[in-house]
């Protein structure tokens, strides 16, 4: 594919979706085409599935349920907006991708690895990320952050407690260190300025590449 | 599991639900305990799911996030109803279950039949149906008998043409031919009562047994 896929990953409150954005301002700057969108959703299908998934009582989906419920939309997302926009040759910046499901889904909640591989064989196939990062930061913290921004929307993952969060960053953690070079882990503490000042860093091989 | 599980499956207009009905009327006269359901369905997530499918344009979901939305429906499905009522000792009559994803999914819609055998044995795993009955009947004749009673609603299905409902017919023989303890094949045409006389006659050894 002649086009750049970049994708965002980590828990509640790491400042992901504000990192992604002031990239995307960086990249629109240098004149490159880019596209930029958010799983699950990206398409009114993967949109509808994200409603069901984001709301409600934690309990209410099984891990394997929401990782279908992901892959599910992920499908949609893959066939609609990511493989048309990476084969025009666009820059794509994705805010969480196959990575959160192994991490939320599997590391944090159970679900089989072995589904989850044979999901994201069949679902994404080559689409892989050129580059992940990671957004790390101390879990406590990181849902703090969440919570203070918090309109009682789309909170049904940060109900799940922290134990879940931290199950959540080791899965992150573990996935970076199983593909150091696809995968890098940026400190989300400190000002979104000191945050973004890291993305930039790990990002610039990849915009001048 | 010490409760019974049959599974009513086949095309559009094969008069599936109105012979679980008849058959689910039989049961309850006998005095057995009984729990009577559909997929995709069952409980208020899966019904959330089985509304996404069952309307708008066809092609809006491809096979496999069609295949990976039922299977997140069906593990709702399971851990909610089935499971407790087979656990229980209930008699379980569903209509539609692993098979319709099978036919509809992979052999009609292309999916790819691995990752249908992955998701089969991580969601389904040891509950599956004791006794299938397959309802049969040609394609055209079917989706006729489907458009006579359609209100417009839950038809996203029946417009994917006649190919499609051809592969379908062949998919649910294929899977008949490959398992013929589990699956009973029923003639599906002539009258209501004919085809119940054949229900019944392929049911005795289960509600028997």
């Amino acid at each position: 594919m002649p086009g750049t896929f970049v994708t965002f990953e980590g828990g509640e409150g790491t400042g992901k979706s504000t990192q992604l954005k002031l990239l995307a301002d960086v990249i629109m700057a240098r004149g490159l085409p880019l596209v930029q969108t958010r799983e699950p959703g990206g398409t009114p299908e993967a949109e509808a599935l994200r409603t069901l998934l984001v709301n409600g009582d934690p309990g209410r989906w099984t891990a394997e349920a929401e990782a279908l419920l992901n892959y599910a939309a992920r499908a949609s997302h893959l066939q609609k907006i990511i493989r048309p926009a990476l084969a025009s040759g666009k820059f794509v910046l994705c805010d969480r991708f196959s990575d959160s499901t192994r991490a939320y889904q599997g590391y944090a909640g159970g679900c089989d690895l072995k589904l989850l591989d044979a999901l994201e064989a069949s679902i994404v196939g080559r689409t892989r990320p050129a580059l992940t990062l990671i957004l790390d930061i101390d879990p406590a913290m990181g849902l703090a952050r969440a919570k203070s921004r918090a309109d009682g929307s789309e909170d049904r993952y940060e109900r799940k407690g922290l134990k879940f969060h931290q199950r959540l960053r080791a899965g992150f953690l573990q996935i970076a260190a199983a593909e150091p070079k696809r995968c890098k882990v940026i400190d989300a503490s400190g000002s979104i300025g000191e945050v973004t000042a890291r993305v930039l860093a790990a990002v610039e091989p990849v915009l001048n590449g």
